[in-house]
């Protein structure tokens, strides 16, 4: 199985989720991107299907919006 | 380890929802509710905190609402 991809932006529903999910899925697979410390990526992450953060790009592309802690326009402000 | 319990009602995104978690957590951590299959476990969900389907709440009692494919009202409805 490929690696997931976790985005989020460091807010408080973000750094929980990201605590959630790496204890479900391992730490060796997930990748964790903070989109706010690594604006680089928020092409990619908008390409994917991200719509708002915390959300999970499983290995098979699918994305998984987790809880609700900010738009993508949000973090893009 | 303990089992995560996934609610969901049977919706197109519960189900793509129910394959992604189960192909990332694996089918032997995860119990699957489906609520309109079973409504005696509606209440439980509503007291883990589950707010809309699909839902998954962890071992340790995070709820992550996962998408969105219908609120608990709709599902009770």
């Amino acid at each position: 199985m490929g690696k997931s991809v976790f985005y989020h932006a460091g807010c408080p529903v973000c750094v929980s989720a990201e605590h959630d999910i790496i204890s479900l899925i391992g730490v060796d697979n997930v990748e964790v991107v903070h989109l706010n410390q690594d604006m680089s990526r928020f092409d990619e992450a908008e390409k994917a299907g991200v719509k708002s953060v915390p959300a999970l790009v499983t290995p098979s592309g699918q994305v998984l919006h987790i809880n609700f802690g900010a738009s993508m326009a949000d973090v893009k402000a």
